[in-house]
């Protein structure tokens, strides 16, 4: 992906210079991708049925990922409650998603994947949250 | 819209009983498609530089919006905190973008009608805060 | 919803001159909504099992409808093919989408609405596919 | 990325078996993240106005390839037509994208990142509409 290169030719310097951003940005387009297709393999099983909540969780934090990931890729000067509500929403999403497929995952290679995925979105957007506390407490 | 007679439908009971779903639901809606009109008609403007902000505003609510309605749109039991974090950021995108469209309202009616929806979007996130809090509260 | 408010406020006029397009972007929204909700419903089902494509098949139907809703609330000059192409991969998911719901109407009532909103999109995309075809052989 | 992992694990062996699945779903991914960046980069410039058509594709762009992604995840069995149909729409955003990008590409690096992620998205949806053909021929 041109995520780094892309935030590097920015106008706005201080997005590249903000420590894990292009990393939070990654792991939330590729949380969004594995929560799709593994709700969609969850339904591609013989016995979806005990799946049901797995499924519906991968939805929700497909969509919420994917969303959070492209607040992130814009820059709208000032706008730093935007980006903290939505990653506290992505964080929650993803913590429970993870939790989820984590108890799936001795039967469904395709849960322990997701469940990867997610936990290390959940870990990205809480040091992201971490250092946009930081640098609200820093600014004048 | 088919908003209402859908979660009627929902197995889920508790679903159609919380009162003012279906009209966050359709603000949701509502908001994300006034917003990316508005980012669009800000750009066909004959001078869109003065209103580089609010179409990068409009692009954020209008994504945040959009999601917040989809994630209200499903019923997953015991996912309350989802819905709390991500209704506080649509509450956020869409107050900050009816502010923002409301100083080019005077000038120009997209941003007016936006604003308008942006506020009653926004309202309806608060609303719904308020009745899951106490949802919360009152479930054993 | 204030679809046609908005497109009527945009700078480019042949936006709200065109027959059918606030309709179009209406039933898109509407059976985006739709599809998520009679998705979750499905899956609250006792047995979710025989809903699986039907499930499947809703989560595609959504994606797709809400961006051609999205695609069409703008209006970039002389992009009239990718209208087209959007259009036509909506009315695409929304047949097979319809199709699959329908076969479950009688057993239940969210997959019978779903199939409604289903298909007066996919009308909806049908006559505005007919228009664009007509404004583009009328055009100099 | 996990995509390929994923699609690997998926319950459908057709999924991980077709040639250039996983490359175009992460060029979908990519180009869908190089746009969003680019059209907010493109409004932080000093002069946005020459820009204006460039921003309003990379929005489009952006949304249906991201959708395209989306839908690629999945893999509901027969469902090729809706698969073929996105890809069109994708295949035509991204080649005008492309095009629109290139032009401002001497001036703004971030366009001439973005022309890139778009070319090498509209290439893999080439592709794969053209295995997809090869499949549907050689389907009993």
């Amino acid at each position: 992906m041109h995520i780094q290169d892309m935030l590097k030719s920015h106008p706005d310097r201080t997005t590249h210079e903000m420590s894990g951003l292009s990393e939070t940005i990654e792991a939330c387009f590729d949380c969004a991708q594995a929560s799709v297709t593994c709700a969609d393999a969850c339904l591609g099983e013989a016995d979806p049925a005990p799946l049901a909540r797995c499924i519906r969780l991968n939805g929700e934090c497909s969509e919420i990922a994917q969303t959070t990931g492209r607040i992130l890729s814009r820059r709208v000067p000032a706008h730093t409650e935007i980006w903290q509500a939505q990653l506290r929403a992505c964080l929650i999403a993803c913590q429970m998603c993870a939790k989820e497929c984590q108890s799936h995952s001795a039967h469904h290679q395709h849960c322990r994947i997701c469940a990867d995925a997610c936990r290390t979105c959940a870990q990205a957007c809480e040091e992201l949250l971490s250092a946009l506390a930081i640098e609200l407490r820093s600014s004048p």
